[in-house]
């Protein structure tokens, strides 16, 4: 069975038929990662609780923590106003970011002149 | 002045030379919006404290707020693991979304199966 054809008509997709997601601890807030969903990518998120994304870089599905056990069980999950962006509010066993940080954005800040 | 060459070289773009965004109140962790940044953007973004956008649909810089009044005050700002998403902490003033919501995700909740 495919996407909910009722939120399929809702995605707005980029030229390679992808819109990205917006991973967020569910109860500190933390943002964690940015990954990118097709519509079958979507589907499985919605349907097992567990993200799945799809990999630009070996063009294939990828149910986080399959290989490294951090897992995402997702908790919330909503479109954007546009429907070309995803927001998942996840429960993230361990680190997020393949480094092994808990995020993704904890070791590259910039500085802001105000 | 352009961007500092130290970031720029850091900044993976897509094929349009642009990179998401990623926004969030910088102390309630609500994510408000996503919006894309060339490299002019980001440059403007962390000389002025004030988020600036590129604008996919009207081909131009876009300062948040600048007509509706609904100003974002950058507090940090990070890149992630890849370099190919930025992630935004500033102090939104009212609405950060055009329908005049907090956020640009209140609206549209997927259901999720779990």
């Amino acid at each position: 069975m495919p996407l909910d054809p009722k939120v399929a008509d809702r995605l707005k997709r980029d030229a390679q038929g992808l819109v990205p997601a917006v991973v967020q601890q569910y109860d500190t807030g933390e943002v964690l990662m940015m990954a990118w969903m097709d519509d079958e990518a979507l589907h499985r998120t919605l349907t097992t609780g567990r993200a799945t994304y799809w990999s630009r870089s070996r063009r294939d599905y990828w149910v986080k923590g399959e290989t490294s056990g951090n897992v995402q069980f997702v908790r919330h999950a909503a479109l954007d106003c546009d429907g070309d962006t995803i927001l998942l509010k996840v429960d993230q066993t361990g680190g997020a970011c393949h480094t092994g940080d808990r995020t993704c954005f904890d070791a590259d800040v910039l500085e802001v002149s105000r």
